[in-house]
């Protein structure tokens, strides 16, 4: 495969920034991108430091001149977020500027004492992303201990594995604040990002910031059931919005603000925040395309709601399922191409500053990384980081060693766009596979899907009316003995019931989820054809593919 | 040196689970203590599958006959903790022991699809133990993708990469839990450990389990400023016990608990939960002997307080200083009397299961390894788990894998502690740098100290009424004029009142933290030196080293 060209930035039209490139070049860094970097001899060295402060400010690329200013949030967050104080000792650091100074001020261990000499991992190298491939053309990068101080590099292990700040290492920072701004280029003056531990993470603290005991939060209908299982034991209620194969439906939406009923809901008075999964969503698998987003921001803004974007799954946004096609594969495009063709998120449409976007690398590097980050306004992430110092912390230093090596000094911007171009070819295959499957073996009759356009999820509708109990079983029953004929028959899929947003809901439909993100494709078509076997025991049907 | 001998177990009573050992064998294991593990051939091979669930049961090697279980906390723990229910999905994971069943059930991605083949690192080899020793010595240590299935190791990048429980990898929870029992051997039958992502988290964690808004939480008077500021938006009141050299007062915990006033603290209950660093406090370096221990668990019996026993500093515990030695090296000694030679902690007296410890590999390892553990009762490391589960999840994979490669597979129990003997007497230089420092530099009527016993840090006591203008300035302008006199001389140290555990405190002492942790002797020197020369300007004495 040729080496992936230079990424395109025509689309980014301030060119004052345009400076000297960064001193370390890579084959595949994609330089007229880095070339907008600030000149590397007005950077101060400092900047790179052992638990140095940082900002999305210093990396952003683009003019904020003519941009709104995002909203403020003061009557939205809750007074535990506003108490935070920051730390005394962290203001300290301050006099360390002070030439000549020592500092016998902070705890921070000398990094003589990390029992590591190198850090290394063996990583594709560009466009030669497969396992297969991975063995034979890999690549090692390597961290030193101290790269910083000999200037072999900006990171380090010495640095990167001391205490940090919570918005996490400048380094990474940088990098997801240039990437966040080339995908998503958020269309207000002051938005800035913050590294998280992962958007499980960034849920728990986002509801703590916004939401009170009480308060009722909005949400798909069939939702991420760590969303509910974080909200809940805060005292706050999950509120299901209908849905349909968009996901959230906007006039829904509207209604449900527009009569909200504080006694129906427990008391609580009218929500101020939303949460979706716009993109590939779980369970659903539904998509939002550019127009509903559009809706459903507007509907926010008539009803003043902050709107948390999870989107995992954002680059897994793939073509539309052919049944004719035999193989799909990713046409060969320019990264302005493939930039332009994925549907435009929340932050790109967000002129007020109210989305916050929680971006992750768990679906496309490895959940074990725990890394991601989180996008909004520059108050919004102060208090996000000010939260961080005082609970999680940063990531972790061998996590982000490894990301900035692997993102910064390897693949670079345009690298790391082939690899998700990579990762949705993969994608698109296994999405194929499954949706066949269900073709051949399921019992169209009594169940109906629509094939996802993003994401790991296939979402399998069941007309439970038809089973020969339905006038004496509840659907409680009915789903479940459908899940235990599976079982039984060998094949694991989840129930939709346990997806509810809302924990008193009457159900009138009936769904199962089925992942096709990793078995292997005989194992996707087998459990498939087990289920649709197991459907057919339960609904007294012939198992007719066996018998033709 | 030599190699480490093989750590004692005569300590550990119980012989019934001695047996064969663990089939990968490293020359620098301390046999004797592998040996007790389980047979291999017994173990279920899926115990170390991606995201199997674990718990420290599996791992204890003395046998629980005749000890006693931990009082239950249903009293204590707060309704967001109780209302925590487990995650559908994971439960659901249970059917995957079926034989032969296909999942499509939960949503971890392949591993395929990680792009790392290998993670490395070089590290020192046990004894050899220095910076300069492991340039020439190190050890590379190396994880695969898939030498789980392949039977070179029990960890592997697949499975350390992927989602995990929130107890943490099974692989790492059992090197700790065999630490913890080794080092403390708790004296109740139903303890257990759960990794965390730090203590910071684990703080923060703590309070949200056992602390409602306007709860009142004991602690040293000066204490820990991110265990303030954690509380503190909370709509905690952190109360400040009175300390001497070794840390809290017993009388003083008895007394206020004694005779608490709600009135006096805005209303607050009687406090159920003390906050306790007891070995090298942050900032004081105060650390409370056996017999004080056993005097505040004694305490917290009689009032049925809730320990939260904060140790990152346990193997930082320093030979008493002595002014007349050149250099204290560590003495030769077996594990058994390194161990026997710290002092017992909070969690080794516990037959209530009234304390959480908190472990870190901060101080001992890395701040960025993001690692540590709690350890307390099955019921509280429970509900941490299910916390963990829809909050922080798991510590970062390549953390995890690494500390398994390093503690687990390369240095085993005896070599880490042989480390921590190294560290501590690295310590032991450091300290005794400083505290040389400031016999030589400091002006003995205005400054006292007393030789840390443990941890990284120096407290320095002014007697502030000497400064001239004591009958018309502020304790806090005085602390302000020395703090910034301090700086303009080139020497950065902290003012005790950045940690006083109450905000309304009106202190008649006066204190300031440095310390030895990170600066380079010399340097050490140096700002001892100049802070000296800072406290004889703002004291009006002379400066007497430079002029004799």
């Amino acid at each position: 495969m040729a080496p992936p060209a230079a990424i395109e930035v025509e689309a980014m039209t301030d060119t004052q920034s345009i400076s000297q490139s960064t001193p370390t070049t890579f084959p595949h860094k994609t330089e007229s991108f880095y070339r907008r970097r600030a000149p590397t001899d007005n950077e101060p060295k400092s900047q790179w430091g052992t638990a140095a402060p940082a900002t999305s400010a210093q990396f952003k690329h683009s003019s904020t001149k003519g941009k709104p200013l995002a909203r403020r949030w003061d009557d939205l967050l809750t007074p535990e977020t506003k108490a935070r104080k920051g730390s005394t000792l962290k203001a300290a650091a301050g006099f360390l500027s002070r030439p000549g100074i020592v500092s016998l001020g902070g705890g921070l261990p000398s990094s003589s004492y990390f029992p590591f000499a190198q850090l290394s991992v063996t990583v594709p190298a560009p466009g030669a992303f497969s396992e297969r491939e991975t063995s034979q053309s890999g690549v090692q990068l390597s961290a030193d201990k101290h790269s910083l101080q000999t200037g072999q590099s900006i990171f380090d292990i010495s640095t990167g594995l001391n205490y940090g700040q919570g918005h996490g290492a400048a380094q990474l920072l940088r990098w997801v604040t240039e990437h966040t701004e080339l995908v998503h280029a958020p269309p207000y003056a002051d938005w800035g990002c913050n590294l998280t531990i992962g958007s499980t993470s960034a849920i728990d603290m986002a509801l703590r910031m916004f939401c009170a005991p009480g308060d009722a939060v909005l949400a798909e209908a069939y939702t991420f059931p760590t969303f509910v299982e974080a909200s809940r034991p805060m005292g706050l209620r999950t509120v299901g919005v209908p849905m349909d194969e968009q996901g959230l439906e906007p006039g829904a939406v509207d209604g449900i603000l527009e009569h909200w009923n504080p006694a129906a809901h427990g008391g609580a008075r009218k929500p101020r925040v939303l949460y979706t999964v716009p993109t590939g969503q779980n369970p659903t698998g539904a998509t939002m395309g550019e127009e509903r987003r559009r809706m459903i921001y507007e509907v926010c803004c008539k009803h003043d709601v902050y709107i948390l974007e999870d989107e995992p799954y954002y680059f897994l946004q793939l073509p539309t399922y052919d049944a004719d096609a035999t193989t799909q594969t990713e046409k060969a495009s320019s990264h302005a191409d493939f930039l332009a063709g994925l549907i435009p998120s929340f932050l790109s449409m967000d002129v007020q500053g109210r989305v916050m976007r929680m971006d992750s690398f768990s679906k496309v590097i490895a959940p074990g990384s725990r890394v991601g980050w989180v996008t909004g306004s520059e108050q919004i992430m102060e208090r996000y980081k000010t939260h961080v110092d005082c609970s999680t912390q940063g990531p972790s230093g061998f996590s982000q060693i490894v990301l900035f090596k692997l993102l910064e000094e390897h693949w670079g911007h345009g690298g790391y766009l082939d690899w998700c171009k990579y990762i949705r070819s993969e994608y698109t295959e296994r999405r194929d596979v499954i949706v066949r499957a269900c073709e051949k073996h399921l019992p169209r009759d009594i169940v109906s899907w629509v094939a996802p356009k993003a994401g790991m999820f296939h979402w399998m509708k069941v007309d439970w009316k038809k089973h020969p109990l339905a006038a004496s079983w509840t659907h409680q029953e009915i789903e479940e003995q459908i899940f235990m004929a599976g079982v039984d028959h060998g094949s694991l899929v989840t129930c939709g019931s346990w997806f509810y947003a809302d924990d008193d809901v009457e159900e009138e439909q009936m769904f199962f989820r089925a992942t096709y993100a990793a078995a292997p494709f005989d194992q996707i078509d087998l459990a498939i054809q087990r289920f649709g076997e197991a459907l057919r025991d339960v609904f007294g049907l012939q198992n007719q593919i066996e018998e033709l």
